[in-house]
């Protein structure tokens, strides 16, 4: 399958900027994981003319056409009706469709208007794309030698029926299927990252492997094509193996969705706890942790102490040591581990104090934090030298600190520890 | 000056999905507010034929095109090529360009390689709009009855050069000035609002009023058109006078940056001192308040007790009360306010307690989150019932938090408050 696609966004809101084109993004992402290539993506408005405008050039460029929007039922949802138009189907009534939206409204205590019948009048012969995160549901269909595929513009509704509605249906229209396998790394940069496997990645065929570089993270993506999806996974395994022991302690999974995810695996596995002492992060790190559902297994709670009176005051640290060490020092990082540990009475316990910015302090540099893990074992100091602004100074600052309690959970060596 | 505008978006790692398109939204936000129309956007590869072709569909429907991307030093940086040769415009250096491109290398003692001198070969006559956050400039240029403007790719370019180049640039080619004010709204909805002004704004001209919706907040943005920056301004004047009076208590500001800001602001010109104790938030309260600069003249700290026994422990939560009630009850919200209060030596303390989800907790369920803040002059609490998904709950809850601080601190009534 070797598909040219265009993705088409439809949306007076687009237009104005009222809202960020997250929908083209992930179309364009989980088409380039099919392989198939992406060479325009066009924004219109909620405009007939200029739909139609936008959709006959796409005919003319592309095998595959994405829509996202315009699929509600007012008035100007008319994606629907002008792709039929330009293919030549007709809008005929989908029962189905139309009894599980009156059983949504029916579930949810809404009274469903007619103008809600609109949105179950779907093009004739085609695939109904079942929508069980909205009310429109998704269609596709083939005329003209084209694909189309048209999906609500909700994220929160696209995204799902992206994986879940447009893969299969495109994967049981090619002889081949793809699977993709993330080998999730931190500590490392990109280009560290691929230094370390260039050779390798570059003589790939099938499976492919690309890098990618996330916020403080990045990413091998190693993607497989074969007749079935239990064979595309087979020619992953051995890859994702070689790849994941080349990476070593760097790789924090494979196929996990965070590297908080990843901590709180290890460490709800292990039975432990942990808890965390902030103070240029602010309550970021606790606040990471705990968007993950089920992390309260792990979590008990941590402490945010900005002004220095209460780091002494409620975590216990040397009031003296602040004084001639200072507030950002790697001892006072170490006291305030082993403080919230001891306050929370958790197996592990981090701190971290730091300059995020934009003003120096102490006359110490903006960037400059340290991040300390204390264990039953002892407590491990990190120095860091970090830059660009103080929301990513935070950032690294929680993702440093999370990677080390990986580290100190798993055993691994902390890079770097200061000796204090 | 009422000109239809195409903006180009040239990068294929936006047709990978990579990177988020959120150039463009900047863009069409830009020129919606300078009331240019825009009908279509388009995202086109780093192919010399494929940016041809966009350019020449954008000359062929549009007066205004603005790309960004693709003015780099790499060998796949065409955008200024193709543009330049489409409307017969060679290639020249320009030396002032060259200089900033050399002194900002000289700056961060990086080598600057051969190809960065490509960045300072412009179009013949064009204006250059200077980049002073990163080195590529930005260029505009009239030819063919058409205006070309190119911007770097970078958000953290893209935006500001937007603001401090672009703005100014179609300012001054209009004999007419924009200025934009925004009233912000916190505890109504989009349509609730709409309806306390809409009489009023339905009829304004100049200026116009127009309402947005943003996570949990609202706004509404005056836009007001004359000859000089001054003149438009004061036509503002006392239709956001107006409109805030009616408004009231909901607006929390204008044209102030965030809640946060407004209330970090309220705090700090009274000299008031915070503090917060959550649940369910996990630290949100603490890392959203920190997040701006200057925050420690007013946040001294925080506690997140996830598990019940710490909230006894640390806060002095009765726990017997926990037992009788709950850990999600207005009761245990009100002793964790004050627990905290005391804890961190604050004048204003804050408690959050909820069920984020998405498993229910207590017998009760997801969503129900009580939000108390106290003082010297009592402890308000108040029940909010939230919805959709962990994330949006937590940040509906630290919202609402926000929202009682600042009434608190000006004195203004709590909307629902709780008897207990």
């Amino acid at each position: 399958m070797s598909l040219t696609a265009e993705i088409l966004s439809i949306g007076t809101e687009l237009l104005l900027g009222d809202i960020t084109n997250t929908d083209a993004q992930a179309i364009a992402q989980t088409l380039s994981e099919l392989g198939i290539n992406v060479y325009f993506q066009t924004v219109v408005g909620d405009n007939p003319g200029r739909i139609k405008q936008a959709v006959e050039l796409a005919k003319s460029r592309a095998d595959l056409i994405v829509t996202t929007g315009g699929l509600g039922p007012t008035y100007d949802d008319i994606t629907k009706q002008t792709l039929a138009e330009s293919f030549g189907l007709p809008l005929v009534l989908h029962q189905p469709s139309l009894d599980r939206i009156k059983a949504a409204f029916a579930r949810s205590k809404r009274v469903m208007t007619d103008n809600n019948i609109s949105q179950a009048m779907l093009p004739e012969g085609c695939t109904v794309l079942d929508n069980d995160w909205g009310t429109a549901p998704g269609v596709a269909f083939e005329a003209q030698g084209k694909t189309v595929i048209m999906l609500p513009g909700p994220p929160r509704e696209c995204e799902p029926m992206l994986r879940e509605r447009v893969v299969p249906y495109l994967a049981a229209k090619s002889d081949a299927v793809m699977v993709s396998r993330n080998i999730r790394v931190v500590g490392l940069g990109e280009s560290a990252m691929e230094a370390m496997v260039r050779e390798q990645i570059e003589q790939m065929i099938n499976p492919t492997v690309a890098p990618y570089a996330k916020t403080n993270e990045c990413l091998l993506r190693v993607t497989a094509k074969a007749k079935t999806k239990e064979e595309a996974w087979a020619l992953t395994e051995p890859v994702v193996d070689d790849l994941s022991r080349q990476l070593g302690e760097y790789v924090y999974g494979v196929d996990v969705p965070s590297l908080e995810a990843a901590v709180l695996e290890h460490m709800k596995e292990r039975g432990l706890t942990l808890s965390a002492a902030e103070s240029c992060t602010g309550g970021m790190f606790g606040e990471r942790f705990t968007s993950q559902p089920g992390s309260s297994a792990v979590w008990r709670g941590g402490v945010c102490t900005y002004s220095n009176d209460l780091k002494t005051s409620i975590l216990g640290v040397d009031a003296e040591l602040i004084r001639t060490k200072g507030a950002v020092s790697g001892e006072v990082a170490r006291q305030m581990a082993e403080g919230v540990r001891r306050l929370c009475v958790t197996d592990v316990g981090v701190g971290i104090t730091g300059v995020a910015g934009p003003a120096a302090s102490e006359q110490k540099p903006v960037g400059l934090v340290y991040v300390a893990v204390s264990d039953a074992q002892g407590t491990v100091v990190k120095e860091l030298r970090l830059s660009r602004g103080r929301e990513r100074i935070r950032i690294a600052a929680v993702v440093n600190a999370l990677d080390m309690v990986r580290r100190k959970v798993l055993g691994f060596a902390i890079q770097d520890a200061m000796n204090i």
